[in-house]
């Protein structure tokens, strides 16, 4: 399973503060905690308006390369400001998102594959169409496969895609969860080698005490056949989910992750239930 | 999902200590509490040697029905146990267990069907053969099918029947969840309409950090059908992943209880992650 941290964001409020007032101990510590909780990359979102959000990204981004030598997720819905930023990183990570979706007749996808494909740079392709998000698991392969084949075209292999199905709101669309997974059993049959990933905490919104949501959500996509998550990997909870579904799914010989997770203390420090 | 409250279970240090120094309000409190927490049956189980089983059941039966409405499921791997412990009860409830095992020639099943042929009780059966526990789904699916068929010749109709699929350790048998979730999809295609039912913490012996297992467990099975578990429904982790599932599965309409789980405190109330 790799693990996309998710706590550089300007979404998050603590995050967002941190960035409004300069505080790059801050940010660095989020880096650092999150490689040391297993993370494989860091989400870098600005998540601040657009004329800050080229600065504001730079600016996270030198403080996570100086705290962590963990490769990024460069995490924004403009293609510009991912390929004017992608130059200032140290290493090839992860750009995220391109989609269908079209600026002036023109597709993210299409401005973001040619530039990417002779590089190491993996992508999150977002299963929009230009006409927005896709309601049927159909369609949403559908989608997916015009942009694994764009892709393959442009020289980029499977292994470096990794669909986000866009998962929908539980609360209000009662199939959300069985909808991602048949979308991804269809793309996944016919693309054998592409990745899959998410945001987790989408599925919960509106719900109270949502950890429980995400954190099923988390093991049954797994299930499924999601291999990466953009999640919080300083919950002992979604990280205790992640390593037991894991082990469960048979996935983790002789459980040997599980345990070595705990014995580092990614999960277990919460006290006791009643 | 049918919940089955573990906690009156002389295998439970606290429980068998109030029951060796006869503490009559620890029992009654644990089958008030269990039933609070929206469990639908109460294990009575003994777990002491032999000789006093039989009285134990008795002295735990008539406090758990004094304490509480709730049906039992009356646990012993003896049908001789059961069947007179039966003669006790108030209302129908359940018996747990039989298996194809023989004494002197004789099944469980054998002993069991014909008393409870023309009756309400519900039967928990555990594919167990004369040669001891199945390993493949192929042949516990088997031997699920002969109780299944030996029952329905007995007049016990499908929905009276809980198979129980005897749950292996992960950490000694790599594959237990896929195994038991193959072995379920099996019987649940010939045999429709039969409920299964599992003790949840039997898969997670020898781990650390057993909850976590023992949910993502539970999560996994329902998946796979199982909609009945033998579980501790004062455990705010198990009670979240139970209802947190069961709404991402779509068996949930609008999420109403899972709403109503969390406002009466079934789950909730520890402290937040970091």
């Amino acid at each position: 399973m790799i693990v996309i941290g998710e706590k550089i964001n300007g979404f998050i409020p603590k995050t967002l503060a941190a960035i409004e007032s300069g505080n790059k101990e801050y940010i660095e510590e989020l880096a650092s905690a999150q490689e040391q909780s297993g993370a494989h990359y860091l989400d870098i979102c600005a998540g601040v308006n657009r004329e800050s959000e080229l600065d504001t990204m730079v600016w996270l981004i030198e403080l996570a390369q100086k705290a962590s030598s963990l490769p990024l997720c460069l995490d924004s819905s403009s293609p510009t400001v991912l390929l004017e930023v992608m130059k200032r990183v140290q290493r090839p990570g992860m750009l995220n998102s391109v989609s269908l979706e079209e600026e002036e007749g023109v597709s993210k996808c299409s401005l973001v594959f040619p530039v990417i494909a002779h590089t190491d740079w993996k992508i999150v392709a977002l299963t929009v169409g230009p006409g927005g998000i896709p309601k049927t698991p159909q369609d949403k392969a559908a989608v997916a496969g015009r942009m694994i084949e764009q892709a393959e075209e442009a020289g980029i292999v499977q292994e470096r895609i990794f669909i986000d199905l866009v998962v929908t709101t539980l609360a209000t669309q009662q199939d959300s969860l069985q909808n991602f997974c048949e979308a991804l059993k269809l793309v996944k049959k016919q693309y054998p080698r592409v990745h899959f990933t998410s945001g987790v905490s989408n599925i919960s919104f509106g719900m109270p005490y949502r950890k429980a949501i995400n954190q099923q959500f988390l093991a049954l996509a797994m299930e499924a056949g999601m291999d990466c998550a953009i999640l919080d990997p300083l919950s002992s909870g979604m990280q205790s989910t992640l390593f037991a579904t894991s082990a469960l799914l048979g996935k983790d010989e002789f459980c040997m992750e599980y345990l070595q997770a705990y014995r580092k203390g990614f999960f277990g420090a919460e006290p006791q239930d009643r």
